[in-house]
């Protein structure tokens, strides 16, 4: 029986995660039931909500214990198939976890067209992270052209593509990034008007330099701090999409928000948006995004880490917000 | 020339206003120009908003400056009218301040007609208070029939006027209000399922166990923790309006707000209300709470204190919750 080299929840972080909150084991393989996959992992997506997945936050299910293998989405390609829906050889999208091999339940995989865009697309740009910023700036807070959007972690997935779906229907889009070097690429490579650097600049100036007439609508992917400063400079009838809060998935017990008053003076509108509503819009996703990728009017970029040994600390990196685009582990070549 | 006894506004209040920031004296009373009304007040409406007028809040115009007539919305009987849309003996509407003659511009008053409903209701519940709960509720955020509205600060005017719309739009309503008293009237005469008491119970536990279904619309008049215990108890796609932050206007320095993280959970949405947008809706409600109250459906309950030198002491009582009804100072009787 061949042995599956596997990445464990190990304790419960606090604070930051650090390496030594996971631990690498290998155990033989399990075989699949029916209706179930044995898959090879090539990519793993590093997402920042994995951090509450830790925690044991209810919405996603049951809580990790110590010794479980780290939860985490995948792309995969069958190995052995009791599913009717599935092939040895086909390229699917799952759930499969820190690790070389996983059994996946078919009815929870969903197949990939590793012919259509590159197959890591579909944990980024083409995946749930461009879906949130698709959705959230197509139908929770659609921008008028000429408006001013601020989009915060403005180089990430997320950002990126709320960022440039914005650009894209007309609106003139603000990033907010932690470095100089993501500015640089969010205003050559992601086309923005303008983006501030948070780690070198007071925020709240900034954007009332940068966005004069007011922020008309803001893409919220971290809360905090940064929140308070977009609020402070919020157009009249602003719309403010909530989405992720980085902050607060750190925190051991839950922060304080922002004052709401600059909320009712603006005369603005909040909303909660998680990505698991919208999985309908995947389709348009992937027809809308992708074509303006193929056109060149879109682009997205990667933070791959090599191996799979290497996921531990590319996760720390991205809760440290470190990463520069989305956050992958290549567990496997794409060819086996 | 007659007297005119003023209250003014004596010094910067500091947290919850004393009444050593306020001042009495007397003046000779000013004559008319053209355009311009000579009026006496009868009804002073005291308002938690004229705590941000004593900050000098950009939105309410000119700061007042101490020696100032306390700024204050009236019902007031013309004496002399040098604007051809009024004769002496009207009943208007205006910003009269806190004194017994005032002089308003004409272009900026309302006529009132006494026979219609009381005259003080103009200020209350047929006036910006009721206004601001009744667009709340209708325009806003309207609730469904059978969905479960929370409304704070339940038994004064905005909060009753929202409770009560919702009620009669076939919501179930729970109060939140600060006392034994207001509670059971709130249940007895303003027809809520249920009433919290947020001084006795922990309020997080009250709403659980009042909404067990979680709370659909929420109208929020005070923000603070009382927003931090409805937000943790959030029915899914939940409708919030942020419209007076009670707590926040005693803060000399803006204070922070709830944690945000349920608001995404929830996939709720925030809205901020500030009336002034909403004056075109007074017909609407003149007729239709008007209406309702004709038929006995509606009830509103006024808080009276008996002479203008008392206004000071009624205001510092509202700002600490412990009116009960609109709170109204009587400058003068209805008939001369």
């Amino acid at each position: 029986m061949p042995e599956n080299a596997r990445i464990l929840y190990a304790r419960a972080a606090r604070g930051l995660p650090v390496t030594e909150d996971f631990a690498a084991d290998s155990a033989p393989l399990r075989q699949p039931e029916d209706g179930q996959l044995l898959v090879r992992n090539i990519y793993l997506a590093l997402e920042p909500y994995y951090r509450n997945v830790m925690k044991g936050m209810p919405m996603y299910g049951a809580a990790l214990k110590p010794g479980d293998v780290m939860y985490g989405e995948t792309v995969a390609q069958v190995i052995d198939s009791r599913h009717a829906g599935f092939s040895a050889g086909d390229h699917v999208l799952g759930r499969g976890g820190w690790q070389q091999f996983a059994v996946l339940e078919g009815a929870g995989a969903r197949k990939l067209d590793p012919a259509e865009l590159p197959l890591s697309t579909a944990l980024g740009v083409l995946g749930t992270p461009g879906l949130t910023g698709f959705v959230g700036m197509v139908y929770l807070a659609p921008p008028r052209p000429g408006q001013t959007v601020v989009v915060s972690a403005a180089t990430g997935p997320v950002g990126s593509t709320a960022g440039q779906t914005a650009r894209l229907m007309g609106a003139r889009v603000v990033g907010i990034a932690g470095s100089t070097e993501k500015c640089a690429y969010a205003v050559r490579e992601l086309g923005y008007a303008d983006c501030v650097n948070y780690k070198t600049e007071d925020l709240k100036a900034a954007l009332k330099r940068t966005c004069p007439d007011g922020i008309d609508v803001y893409f919220d992917n971290v809360g905090g701090d940064t929140l308070a400063a977009v609020l402070a400079n919020l157009a009249l009838h602003a719309q403010v999409v909530l989405c992720g809060m980085i902050g607060a998935y750190n925190a051991d017990a839950p922060p304080v928000g922002p004052h709401l008053g600059p909320v009712v003076i603006a005369r603005a509108t909040l909303k909660g948006l998680v990505v698991f509503d919208h999985f309908n819009r995947l389709p348009e996703l992937r027809k809308v995004v992708g074509t303006w990728i193929k056109e060149g009017k879109f682009h997205y970029r990667e933070d791959l880490a090599p191996t799979l040994d290497a996921a531990p600390a590319a996760f720390c990196r991205l809760m440290r917000g470190e990463n520069f685009g989305k956050s992958l582990v290549r567990i496997a070549a794409e060819h086996a």
